[in-house]
């Protein structure tokens, strides 16, 4: 394992004769096909996310197919003292569903059912393994909007959304994932079976116990059945393409089009080193002396979106854009958004380490977080491209390396930059993570950002609700502090 | 004391002799200008909200002009083990602010510093006793937008807000209070001033602390400071008024816009009853045959505002309406939402007793309800007059009396109708509060709602918060059943 700076020594350890008996109960109770065993092939697919921190072989997974399962694989684990380390799609970035404690992974991954799609009261309920960009489209289909949309839409889960709090570009005008979700059933250590919150839009009967757990990242509880809110879908959406100089026009051109009132649904922003990647594999041609790109995205009501959508590209222009394009088509629509959608992948495919920050500073602090990047980018000599969403100050800030990060000399200069990254985010005003998480990436921040009686606030909330510690153990708050404790 | 079914013995109490060195050390600490003690002639003003719950005479109430001072008060609070109520502008309906345990009256009346709004990061800072109507203004003078806008903006304070999770009219678009909050300073019970939240839109970085405090009606902290997100302003609003003959096609044609795609930031309805009481102060003539109307806002870019508003008026049109205005002019907009905001009072002159619930259903169930509501009115011969926000479901009952609800025979029929309006709530998959909070009101109705187990965990999250439960003792969860616990 690389980055997150865990040892050996902080982790929970689950002795390899409680692992036995305890695969032996749960064989008994799921039956062979949902419980994948150490000899499994696969069972190293669960060791793991799709960040860079480290691979884990964890004792067991077991494939739950519903809440009652779900409550006995945590009434097992609690019997036989052995953490459970819940998992959606496994599609997070910094190691929150990675299973560093061993013990059994608790994957959702076949809770798939959407149970139902209300027109009339504009919600869903649905299992936490429906793939959100499925939720997305179902809701699509009924005429119905489901705003959250992380990049990962495709084949991430919408109960690993709620564990992470989700964001995505429309979150700019849509708010993350917490906005959308009304009601959760949720699986306790202990054994209970909570249904919280509601199905209605608004309530305020009793403590707002929902929002405990959405973005706990599998600490406290495990998902077993989401009722989500749902928008009338818009009747139209436009996408312009402005291309600048540099990130300074613009910031400063995304500034006055906030003055202005406008409210895209995104406002995307990437900058030189982002552009250059893409312009490989992008069938859409970068002027050369592109410095910027922003993505803007507007719906609404048809009437006049069309108008709307060209005084915010004439406006962009007289801000200094050297480039406007207005998609004159959906087909269109998805080739600018492709160009920055190539982004991400463009850099992984580039580099051998791609290690991708995602910061958020306030909006009016993105041009002085910028010009701090490129100071960090210089003392450190390192390659680091920067794109993200700009109406939200949210900075997907990725370090690229191309040398091996185990040798000591290389990692020392990235834990260098990734501090100064950190430390220049939270003197900003800014939090280290505005959509993936904590998990193992950032904990050894998060004193930078926190204080510490806010800290042991939330370590006695995780005893709370997991008096045993059983739930992703050693997630979100540093193993080494919480020993001393 | 009404309504709400506390007895003296449910109450926590407060020795004389423990008051009054409690009352010597407050002097000593604060000073006379900010301690009211028992002989001023407005100690009384502290001991009730807005609602119908009933009177209560704390031992003093305490000024207090600075977090500092906040925490000081609690911790004298503690040290003579006296009980506090935390008020914001006690302009509540529910009994929320009301000190049913007597002890100390924390007012956060003075702290009314607008700290900062930054146009650049759409923010702003504030205290928790600014009103919350001064802070939109304040706000709108930059070109900004606060949207949450309940009924009391006039003289409510965002902390109460805060307190309740209070929302509005324009919730339907834009969320209520909780979607605003992105940080907070709260004092808690054992001394400890916690910052939590962040300033950015948008950060994942450990538990949602915030949202533990949002809502829970001052039994968990008190809040010093507020960290607020902004909207760029919404550079054009329109609004329409619709008649209807009944609330059957004025449901219709609310459910058939959403269908289409519209996002009002307002639909408000309101029944038959609701109207007549409006009729002799509207300046506003309804049509005889008037049975509900609807009332939309929109709001958005310039461009095309005025054709998306005539086609929400053709199509309330084409769903049945008798007659459609559509304002012209902000003036004519104001007389508009006049004939909507006399509602409230003019219930409140015409009868003895107006008992205001705000009842939650899915949007979807609103004619359903409000065909419940008139069986409840005809079984227990009750008048009975509805209006709300149609578009989250959230309609405020209100039961008018004119006979004494001190009667046993009168408080019989209007329990009998509460308990009915809130047993249909819950069968139609509603809440028993959208926006006004538990309080004292609708405790005795909260296992209608949420099981055992969630009102035992919420039981413990106070404790967790507050163990000594000196704040807000009573509030939110039935006395009684407290002490088998």
């Amino acid at each position: 394992m690389s980055g997150s700076g865990i040892s050996e020594l902080d982790r929970p350890r689950v002795s390899a004769a409680a692992a036995e008996k305890a695969i032996a109960h749960l064989l008994r109770e799921l039956g062979n096909d949902q419980v994948i065993g150490p000899e499994a092939d696969n069972l190293e697919d669960y060791g793991h996310d799709e960040g860079e921190d480290g691979w884990y072989t964890p004792a067991c997974a077991t494939l739950c197919e519903s809440a009652a399962e779900v409550t006995a694989v945590l009434a097992i684990a609690r019997e036989h003292a052995i953490p459970v380390t819940p998992r959606g799609a496994g599609s997070g970035l910094c190691g929150g569903s990675s299973p560093i404690a061993g013990g059994i992974v608790l994957s959702t991954e076949r809770m798939t059912r959407i149970l139902e799609i209300s027109t009339d009261d504009l919600v869903a309920v649905v299992e936490p393994g429906v793939v959100t960009g499925t939720l997305a489209a179902e809701a699509d289909a009924c005429g119905l909007f489901y705003p959250p949309d992380p990049a990962s839409l495709a084949f991430c889960s919408i109960g690993g959304n709620a564990a992470t709090n989700a964001g995505g570009p429309r979150a700019f005008k849509y708010g993350v994932t917490r906005e959308y979700i009304l009601g959760l059933k949720v699986a306790l250590t202990g054994g209970d079976l909570l249904t919280l919150g509601r199905r209605t839009s608004k309530g305020v009967t009793g403590y707002d116990l929902v929002a405990c757990f959405v973005g706990s990242e599998g600490t406290l509880g495990v998902t077993t059945e989401l009722c989500i809110k749902l928008l009338p879908k818009p009747a139209q959406v436009s996408t312009i393409l402005s291309v600048f100089a540099g990130v300074d026009s613009a910031a400063a051109a995304v500034h006055n089009l906030l003055r202005t009132g406008f409210r895209p649904r995104a406002i995307e922003l990437a900058d030189k080193n982002a552009l250059d990647h893409t312009r490989a594999t992008s069938r859409f041609r970068f002027p050369q002396n592109a410095g910027a790109i922003v993505l803007l995205e507007l719906d609404g009501e048809p009437e006049g979106l069309e108008a709307t959508t060209l005084r915010a590209g004439q406006m962009c222009e007289a801000n200094g854009a050297i480039d406007v394009l207005v998609a004159q088509s959906a087909a269109e629509s998805q080739q600018l958004w492709q160009a920055r959608r190539n982004i991400s992948p463009s850099l992984k495919r580039a580099h051998r380490h791609k290690i991708a920050e995602d910061i958020c500073v306030p909006r009016g602090a993105i041009p002085e977080m910028l010009r701090r990047i490129d100071g960090i980018r210089a003392r450190h000599n390192l390659d680091i491209a920067t794109f993200g969403h700009a109406g939200d100050g949210n900075l997907h800030v990725n370090l690229l390396v191309d040398e091996d990060r185990r040798d000591p000399v290389v990692g020392a200069r990235i834990e260098a930059a990734l501090t100064e990254v950190m430390t220049e985010t939270i003197h900003l005003s800014g939090t280290l993570s505005g959509e993936h998480g904590i998990g193992l990436a950032k904990q050894r921040f998060l004193h930078l950002e926190q204080g510490p009686e806010v800290i042991a606030w939330q370590r006695r909330l995780k005893r709370f609700w997991d008096p045993d510690n059983l739930l992703n153990p050693g997630k979100i708050f540093p193993a080494r502090a919480r020993c001393h404790e």
